[in-house]
């Protein structure tokens, strides 16, 4: 296969649409081969990253275009699943989103720290690590959710509650790692006005969003004589938010959901095709480029895999026992949809890693680590989702083809 | 508008949601504007991107990403309007089609060559221009005509057919001015295969592409277990056809038209949707990257304000003569319509300029006026359009909301 590519890279030959061929042909290529073997397809899209980039066949460098390509898959699916949740619904389940989101946080930081500092590493490097098995990437677990009509579940509730809560958290604890690991004390009054500032944005959105978007956006998009102006308007709000998020110092993609559940109750179907078009699109982007930032080779010592899997599994666990033990009073059932519904670290964790590597604070060794325990949560959820909420799963068969869910794999 | 941009430079601000919302908002709503003082949508998509570029408020750069959206836009609309087409309906247009092409290119370069041959500017100089100056943008008038519904009309099929012949005769008559430029031989050989190659490619896709996809892709996409595998099956087919057009020589934009074309008649109202939502989203940066080209300030002299004006008022009229002349036996309307169709040279006359200045065979000045003219030929088109098919367009009301025409704007 490396062959016939090498003569592709010839002048007169579009660099763009091979790129966009390969990846977004490859990615929907293994998820097709992952539902035969009866895995969730948002597998397949996952392997296909670590498939073309420089694990196995090294086709493809992971670069600015799709790193802004997955940026937009991840928002538009963010936005997606926005769109189908109410916020009432959400805040019904506000006090368990915030056990589940801080049980979630300090047991994976305490593991991932302990371990570290065990295995006789520098304590800026256990301190980053533990902030790295903080994160949550939400994206994957509502996307397999999506995928099955389950956003309506309590669960699906209470784990996108928590992810956006965690975002908050994991915002605080990467900022006092990043000054202790730099052997600075730690900034309370900034602390105090990020936390503020990102909580002040992020209620106020799901307080008034919803108001808001219910007065201003038919009167607009009746008036405005642009053809498609409901989604003209949508989009222009998506990106909007996701700025405001970033500026508030929350993720875009949390912008990008409360943009979403800000339409839920307004958006009509029309406006969730076209929107589910674009993230269609899109979202292989995101999936592969988790699989294109790995690099198997990082872990030519026994030493480092044998960290990397250490790491991988108290990742897990913790994870899963963290969030599922705070989620206890809904029975063990539903904990452990929850608890499983939070494992993944995806491209949060990844981010978490390259600051970390970037500030000098953790080398390549561990860095390594925290992208295969980024990437390998992301790779086993979906699985092990497939599997807690086999027995609730709507067969996608009794859904119309207009209704159906998002199906982004 | 500067200042509280600046502060958006910060280290916490998602740069992508910036641009996205500021190319993509600020293109609707001048569209909004436009339609507002009853000029086509389009026009403000163009429009924005002068505002926020250098000639203006200078807030964005043109860079790789908003190039790659750009490209991404102009597949899709491509593509879309292909949906709209029957392979059978084009070829029987065929030879007008061929005349109009052939017109189209030797009357606008031999203008172009010979003012600036007259205005005593070096020979490898004028033959650029010249060659600019042949270049079309079919996206441009697609748009237009597939905003008021008239894709059915048989001079849309004329220009359409026309501008594909035009991209290989184009390719053709930049070889030779290559050539001749750097004062080399021409390679007789070298433009025979190409040209072989690339109407070969265009032929059989054209040919064969219709039966291959209605025997293929119906029982593929009944097969496949991915979820809306028809749209997979759809995407992956445009970015292998814009591949392999760019392999066989012709621009990645005729293999997406072709790939369009190929599904016409077997593609589901769900798959126009979803196509469309992608398109939606991107379009807008196809638009907005013409005007960010420009750069008013090239025309500081009097001197290069008056050449860009001279080549603007020949683009013009070289283009709707020639093709109007070749196709003036349908009668006055219709030739005028098909002349004026072929008037805009957008991104395509760019490129031209782009390999000419990169080449060192024209100067700044040369290519100041060719961006000049791609972008004004193409502002100035589709008011044009609008008033020569006036009599003929479709009110957009009498049109159901799910089979509505394709609006970009």
């Amino acid at each position: 296969m490396i062959l016939p590519l090498a003569f592709l890279a010839g002048s007169g030959v579009d660099q763009l649409a091979l790129q966009m061929l390969l990846v977004f042909g490859a990615a929907k290529l293994l998820a097709e081969l992952a539902e035969r073997v009866r895995m969730p397809g948002i597998v397949g899209g996952l392997l296909s990253g670590i498939l073309l980039g420089p694990s196995l066949l090294n086709l493809i460098q992971y670069n600015d275009l799709l790193h802004a390509l997955a940026e937009l898959g991840v928002m538009f699916l963010l936005f997606q699943v926005g769109l189908e949740v109410k916020v009432s619904e959400l805040l019904r389940v506000g006090k368990t989103a915030l056990l589940v989101a801080v049980s979630g946080v300090l047991v994976p930081f305490v593991m991932g720290y302990a371990i570290y500092i065990g295995a006789k590493h520098p304590q800026a490097e256990a301190l980053f690590m533990g902030a790295a098995m903080v994160a949550t990437s939400v994206g994957i677990t509502a996307q397999v959710l999506s995928s099955k009509g389950l956003l309506e579940h309590r669960t699906a509730k209470i784990i996108l509650g928590a992810a956006i809560i965690d975002d908050v958290l994991g915002l605080l604890v990467l900022a006092v790692v990043s000054s202790m690991g730099e052997g600075k004390g730690i900034d309370y009054t900034g602390l105090l006005t990020t936390t503020v500032v990102s909580i002040g944005f992020v209620v106020a959105i799901a307080k008034y969003g919803t108001d808001a978007a219910r007065i201003v956006v038919p009167k607009l998009a009746e008036r405005m004589r642009v053809p498609e102006s409901e989604y003209a308007i949508a989009v222009t709000f998506l990106f909007g938010m996701a700025l405001l998020a970033s500026v508030s110092g929350v993720a875009a993609i949390v912008g990008a959901f409360l943009a979403g559940m800000a339409l839920a109750e307004i958006a009509s179907k029309r406006l969730h095709t076209l929107v589910h078009g674009a993230g269609e699109l899109m979202v292989p982007f995101f999936l592969a480029s988790i699989g294109l930032q790995l690099d198997i080779h990082a872990f030519a010592s026994g030493s480092s895999l044998a960290m990397g899997i250490a790491i991988l599994i108290a990742a897990v666990n913790s994870k899963a026992l963290g969030c599922g033990a705070a989620a206890w009073r809904l029975g063990w059932k539903d904990a452990a949809r929850i608890g499983i519904g939070m494992v993944p670290r995806g491209e949060v964790g990844m981010v978490i890693a390259q600051i970390g590597i970037s500030r000098g604070a953790i080398g390549q060794e561990a860095y390594g680590v925290a992208v295969f325990m980024a990437v390998m949560t992301t790779v086993v959820a979906p699985p092990l989702l497939n599997l807690v909420y086999k027995d609730i799963a709507k067969p996608a068969a009794d859904v119309p083809p207009d209704e159906a869910p998002l199906h982004l794999g």
